[in-house]
């Protein structure tokens, strides 16, 4: 156990089998999987549709405590847990997102996963994949063309060009176009405005394609969109600019989820990358409700912590697409139970049983609040070399005490046969009939009160303030039929509260709405909480001077 | 014949084979295909480097007298004789361009030939394809945000904001992103600056992927980029940024060349799609190259038309590339030569055997062009079911006195059947070892120079005029080592002036040249001679509100 090798040379090393073969252990027959070169494929819409009748799987959810820089491993338990279903002998699948090219040119490493427990092919899926991203991408950025095009054509529709809420999107790290103002250069180019780029996986268009159900219901859901409003503040939509058939045309496969295979050829759909601030950080609806179709068991992940992720794959995902979750694993480290007891990450390699049990606050935190909705969770203790066996069985000892579960895992050493133990727990959880899942509030309860229940009963805060102006905004929404949707969080993920440093289990504290944000063709009201960075900037020594091809043209440098 | 189906009801009427078979029939191994759905696949870089050692098949230019509204049908007749070559036993391949896709969602139609001369998937090759855009995009703006982020960062290489010259794309018609001022916002967002967005294909970056000849040789043409001056004047690199690495892992998968089909199941390249007024106009060399180790003949045609396409093609594409073309198709209309001859478009449906002859200036002096670079040349009358026997054989007559055959095809309704005597024409030509292809102008002469010898012998101006600036700025590239690049004309493609309007065939003219651009990574310096429009608008009423997806999931509008 001395020598690591890195993820990639791990990765470079698998034994892919053909995407096909991996396609018909799931029985999807060839014809139905569109090949993105011999180890990526698409399942066909039309399969989809012949599947639809027949009964679903277990759903399995991956969260964790609330993320630190020691790193949890969330990815790496998700595909260790599919691999290890699959070795007991379970047909299992993964479901995760797809990765953002952009930040991989800055700081951020991979999405695929760790160790001997990551879906391949790694290189693809942090550069193009199978190209869903430049299709949402491009369909966001038409929708933005065509506003402009039909303010400079007369403006028929009367849109406000103050209120011009649609910006446009890159998936690329770059500061330098967070606020622009465009249409410069004389009466050819346009009437001059403020304008500005998110980051793609900050656009609506990628919330919508993952919470759409099929093309019809995605094309709806864009022409739903508000682009802006008039001067009179009533909404423009999509619909009204006659867009939603084009960026239906243009999202047409990227509807279609991805197929891959891990470390050890079992299948994973890797589809969507909603951002996990503002908007709800799941896979594809379309992904889920497919592998549940075709697997037994599937396991899937959300975004952060289980205070923001969780929350909103059981308030806004299930919620929206009728699934109802058979059982959780809520990761934990023992390196970051520590920092979230005090340490500093440069203690981390020292035993430290004490601030173990400290930090245990957050991970009971976390299995209090899975339990709120009504669904049974188990404790991964994802393993690192360093860890003590006093350390592992404090957490356990802890875990207990709740009366639960906790269990090591060896996944990112082992693969699958470090994780066999989970495995057997998952399964006895589903299939023991304990989930009774549902949603923290219903559907009827207003957008205010919507909020305050995830503040007071998922963060603990004492309550949550805003101005008159946001809770004017609020009803006026409600008042224009928009009161039924789901809240979408936008917090800082490193504490249940607004302060990112305050770790461990806070109690007590205001959470202050900023700033509420209507997303009318996903279908939910974003509410901020905080500074939300929608565009990344890059660091001074970026990553891309370090990846280049080499000279048998592998990439280098990208993880 | 009175009912003619669509080009999309004929495309979807298609008896597509899968693509492998295709890739099979022109010997590449499915190991080196690499799918994208059943009919498209990228041939691999492997592959490409296993029969660099094989002798080279024929090359044939399709080239075409200056545009009119009337169409010429220059890539219906490129994929028709591919077809026909087919027909009569040889082994031809087809290399066409990559369509834009922002411009199918204003007015364009799309590229991919029409009739029953039609490369498919038509749908695919108009949206998203196999994706290379996509990258091309990427790794521009990528390039695009280390300029921004090093300034940021403290700027030491010192460039100048006021003289960054690379600027933003999109594959997007989107006039208000043409000028803008970026980095607006504040100190955490960098310093505003002046900054635009180009369309995809205007960019460097395409034009390099297009020339380069191999992984290695792109990389160091990114290198090479200028993305801008110091307040010295001199330049700043891409690769001072180190950013060249990054751009070819981007590039890596796009640099391959994509295989298709035509109705008739015969092998296409089609791949790359760089301007043909700001840049070459040309397919990738990578395909070109290829097809000629693969096939026996490669048909291939130039942007717009031959004073503009064939001249780039020959001076820089062919330079660079050390292509040998063994003959070119002139292709023309008899509705074209008449608006050549000074008939109105509402006017064309009436015969006007005199227009013909009087049009057929243009033809001609595009004949005598291409025969000053030594390659021997056929017309295609390219058959319009309107045409007359009088009209038609007025341009046989023609050709005849320029001692030159010109044939009727009939491709477009009756697919490669209507081109066989051209075919035979080709194979003639082609094998009578006629061809002594050499470029306009050597390398080492002065750049001024070179844009004087393609105005005088191509357009037959009597001379260029510049500005003492524009000529001081050809001496300091020349001074700077760039002296021995060709020059790439950026010209209206309508006349052989620089006025639009002027049709037929015009002596005498100056043609000014109002600005130079030094593309040093692609390997020319563009000589701007009038307004050149690197970003397109949207009309009023743009396509994009009539393309959706029917009930059956099929794409309707785009074409």
């Amino acid at each position: 156990m001395s020598e690591f090798k890195s993820d990639i040379e791990i990765a470079r090393g698998a034994n892919k089998k053909p995407i096909i073969e991996i396609g018909a252990k799931l029985g999807i027959p060839s014809e139905h999987l569109l090949p993105y070169g011999h180890d990526k494929a698409k399942v066909s819409a039309e399969y989809i549709r012949q599947v639809k009748s027949k009964s679903d799987g277990k759903l399995i959810l991956v969260t964790a405590i609330n993320p630190t820089p020691a790193g949890e491993g969330k990815t790496t338990t998700t595909v260790g847990l599919g691999d290890g279903l699959n070795r007991i002998g379970k047909k299992a699948m993964i479901c995760i997102r797809e990765a953002s090219l952009g930040p991989n040119f800055g700081i951020k490493g991979g999405a695929a996963g760790g160790g001997y427990a990551q879906v391949v092919p790694m290189e693809d899926m942090n550069l193009h994949f199978t190209g869903d991203f430049h299709a949402i991408t491009t369909a966001h950025n038409l929708l933005s063309a065509l506003i402009d095009n039909h303010i400079y054509w007369g403006n028929e529709l009367g849109i406000d060009t103050r209120r011009v809420t649609w910006r446009r999107v890159m998936d690329m790290n770059d500061r330098a176009l967070r606020e622009i103002v465009c249409s410069l250069g004389g009466a050819a180019n346009g009437f001059p405005r403020e304008a500005g780029f998110d980051i793609t996986v900050a656009s609506e268009v990628m919330a919508i394609l993952c919470l759409a159900t099929d093309l019809a219901d995605l094309e709806k859901r864009l022409g739903d969109i508000i682009v802006g409003y008039r001067r009179d503040k009533t909404p423009v939509f999509a619909r009204d600019l006659k867009a939603d058939g084009a960026m239906a045309v243009l999202l047409k496969d990227a509807m279609q989820p991805n197929l891959v295979q891990t470390l050890e050829n079992n299948p994973a759909f890797v589809h969507g990358g909603p951002f996990a601030n503002i908007a709800h950080g799941c896979n594809s609806v379309v992904a889920t409700t497919t592998a549940l179709k075709i697997a037994d068991f599937v396991v899937t992940e959300a975004g952060f912590g289980a205070d923001l992720g969780a929350e909103k794959f059981f308030d806004i995902k299930c919620r929206k697409a009728g699934l109802k979750p058979a059982a959780a694993v809520i990761v934990a480290t023992v390196r970051a139970l520590k920092m979230n007891g005090g340490v500093k990450k440069e203690d981390l390699g020292t035993e430290n049983v004490e601030a173990v049990v400290k930090g245990c606050a957050n991970l009971g935190r976390h299995i209090e609040n899975v339990k709120q909705f009504g669904v049974p969770a188990v404790v991964a203790i994802n393993h690192f070399h360093s860890d003590t066996e006093a350390e592992i069985q404090a957490v356990k000892d802890f875990v207990a005490t709740m009366g639960e579960e906790a269990i090591l895992c060896r996944h990112w050493a082992e693969g699958s046969a470090g994780i066999e133990e989970l495995a057997h727990k998952v399964v006895q959880l589903s299939e023991s009939g304990a989930s009774q899942f549902a949603p923290l509030y219903g559907d009827d309860m207003g957008l205010f009160d919507k909020i305050e229940t995830v503040v007071k009963r998922i963060y603990r805060g004492s309550e949550a303030v805003a101005d008159k102006s946001v809770r004017a905004q609020l009803h006026q929404w409600e008042e224009q039929g928009y009161g039924h949707l789901p809240v979408c969080m936008a917090k800082t993920q490193y504490s249940f509260s607004t302060d990112p440093n305050l770790r461990g289990a806070p109690t007590g504290h205001v959470v202050p709405i900023r700033e509420v944000r209507l997303s009318a063709g996903a279908g939910f009201v974003v509410a901020i909480c905080g500074e939300i960075m929608t565009m990344p900037g890059l660091p001074k020594s970026p990553s891309s001077e370090r990846i280049f091809l080499n000279e048998q043209g592998h990439i280098e440098g990208l993880f």
